[in-house]
């Protein structure tokens, strides 16, 4: 096709199952992306550690290339899709200095080295786009920055891992335990081979740290973000979620709190097993499925859903960045900034306020359930269900208690308590709950 | 505060339940707009009417005029929230040819003018923006447009009318008839006096139109649109829907529809009472709000969740709109510009394969289901499901059937030859079902 502007050049940093979508359907769709932008999109390159490795795809191999800093140097748009630190930062630092655009799907180095890389592209007048960072195909970043651009967030919640999510979907439908749920994981490809990224929460807090920070128009580095992985859900815990209505979700939370006694207004980021109530909407997503829910003032109760992971998936929202970012080429004019002018303090979990259930296994006697309630009503944690179940034979009693909101601290407090209290035998869970 | 710019002028023109709202927030928010702007937003002036009617909130009385066209001779940017067709046009186009952006949340003159008007943009070098005129606060305009601008959309399905879903939540929730559940929403202020709009599809049909043209790239002119209303859904057929596993939904649906038997490639859109699975996301968004479901090439399938009407729900997503003018207003730069390249036919309904339940009343004698099968088999109908029920005294029986896929040519004929069996007393309902 002929077109007003001569071809755009774009180079591929990484060749995974993202970047060799991303390459298949930039060859594809040559003609049609060329009409959306109103110029060709021509893939110059794409860099790889090792010529030799297996790719999936057919993709042309006079494409590949080991000389990333040559491929970066000769192309306008530059798509990072290497994953990991380094050398992706210094990649993508160079591209920014030699005045292109990159795209990225990278949300270790951004939730990492954000604020330093948004910093040098709005010196140099360039762009960095990261919708595929968070949420796969599902558009979240750009609703964040953009759409609500003129509203007040005040919560956003999110299955953001699918992987883990798979597990939990398994555990509560199957009555597997986690590590059975795992194995079954791995097999099918949903789980690496080492999963503790996923499974100890630590992809889902990079991309907690990503939300709360378009959210609330602040810095939240990583390391701040409370983590609590699933390595610890059991099969019995599930089960007694669901005997009470709920679902057993990992959540990545990011919470505006509202000043108080001297604390100023902050938010608070946390990523952890959550119960969620069956007709909540988060309670429905299932599979390897993402979604994220979003409470802002105006706008009332939002949510994205979608293929988390994948991909086609991914390469999807990378294609997206990249129409934007050649239409940008092509015109000139502003690109998003991250504005982090609110630059709200981080409070500590601590600081957070919602429900619990609890699960204690108690001696059978008269008083222990007053004794119990006590410990509870001494910390000013009001009680709103307590179900009792035998345990077993000679083990005492099951007690399940839900309660209303109350603060990380005085819930810290109770628990300690119910430890050193003689009718406890042991706090066999203790969970967050949300969505009510 | 102070800005490194001169403030940006913001004109108003409609003062209604969104209009009041817009108002009160950029008073409000003035500060934190600002801050995110990177200079301030002064609301100049809001053009009413009759400055003497009563108005929600207590704006400033000085900011109203009756002089829409000296209010948007003196603005950088102007909102229009007056809705309807004129004088709502002409002062789009005359804020347009004065170089202001426009804001606007009219789906009823974009669904009708939108090819005018953006063309009138495009050569002037101005913008349009109408997030708010789809979905209320639900970010959907924005992820068409930007976030799948890689990705080869195939069809899109959407409950867009909040009025519809309030009715028929009723409808099946408490088994009231479609005029007691409109006169419920009438009362609760769901639905208007004259709820004509809203009930015969009118609305959702210029949502379709919008929704089609953004996701094919094509001109879709709002008469194009195949509509149905609600007014003949019975309480039986939501009974009867939900024994077989199914909900009622008022679905705004665009598709695109392979080329086929020398028919060309093509889209069609169409507004219609549909059966979705209960399990099916779309099943789940009750009462006023919205859903739209996506299915793309790569990205697979979305779902964009939220309030779809409301003052300040809808607000939101205006201001949202707002501060993406106003930062293009300091910096200058290409707005988002609508290509309708792919100029795709619009198809007949006939033209859509889809599937139906049918609802028969028939003579309770031998061998009238095999008479009634045979019809369905003459017009290869193929039928997955048939549940047969005694339909009252001396009544006969009621067949409710639900087919395969089929095309809406096969089935109309499929109907006009039972309406003309001699076993059939009457065909009650015929309904499509999506979502499987």
């Amino acid at each position: 096709m002929q077109t007003a502007y001569r071809p755009i050049r774009v180079a591929l940093l990484g060749a995974g199952s993202v970047g060799s979508q991303v390459a298949r359907l930039l060859i594809e769709n040559k003609e049609e992306l060329a009409q959306r932008v109103g110029a060709e999109l021509e893939l110059t390159g794409i860099a790889v550690r090792n010529l030799d490795s297996k790719r999936e795809g057919n993709l042309p191999s006079h494409l590949f290339t080991t000389d990333a800093e040559a491929l970066i140097e000769s192309s306008d748009l530059v798509i990072e899709l290497m994953g990991g630190i380094e050398p992706a930062r210094s990649y993508v630092r160079m591209a920014l200095n030699s005045g292109a655009d990159v795209i990225t799907a990278n949300k270790a180095l951004i939730a990492a080295h954000g604020p330093e890389l948004f910093d040098l592209a709005e010196q140099l007048g360039a762009q960095l786009y990261f919708e595929a960072a968070v949420g796969g195909a599902i558009p979240i970043i750009r609703p964040l920055r953009e759409s609500l651009a003129g509203d007040k967030v005040n919560k956003v919640m999110g299955i953001v891992n699918g992987t883990t999510n798979f597990i939990l979907d398994r555990m509560e439908s199957t009555g597997a335990s986690f590590e059975d749920a795992l194995r079954e994981a791995q097999d099918l490809g949903y789980a690496e081979a080492d999963p503790t990224a996923d499974v100890e929460g630590f992809d889902a807090a990079s991309k907690a740290a990503i939300l709360a920070s378009l959210a609330f128009h602040s810095e939240v580095p990583v390391e701040q973000v409370y983590r609590e992985g699933i390595t610890k859900v059991t099969a019995l815990q599930i089960e007694t979620a669901r005997e009470s209505g709920y679902a057993v979700k990992l959540l990545a939370i990011c919470e505006r709190i509202p000043a108080s006694d001297g604390q100023p207004e902050g938010i608070a980021v946390r990523v952890h097993p959550t119960l969620i109530p069956e007709e909540h909407p988060l309670a429905a997503v299932r599979g390897a499925y993402n979604a994220v829910f979003v409470e802002a003032e105006s706008a009332g109760q939002l949510m994205f859903y979608g293929a988390g992971a994948g991909g086609t998936q991914t390469a999807s929202a990378v294609l997206g960045d990249l129409v934007g970012a050649a239409k940008r080429h092509l015109a000139g004019g502003p690109g998003l900034a991250d504005s982090v002018h609110a630059n709200l303090p981080i409070l500590p979990v601590q600081a957070v306020t919602t429900r619990y259930q609890v699960t204690l296994r108690v001696t059978d006697l008269p008083g222990v359930l007053a004794s119990v309630a006590t410990v509870f009503a001494n910390h000013e944690v009001s009680v709103e269900t307590v179900d009792q179940n035998p345990a077993g034979k000679d083990s005492g009693a099951l007690l399940t208690i839900t309660t209303h909101e109350a603060s990380e601290r005085d819930l810290d407090s109770v628990v300690a308590d119910l430890r050193s209290n003689a009718a406890v035998q042991n706090v066999d869970s203790v969970i967050r709950v949300e969505g009510i």
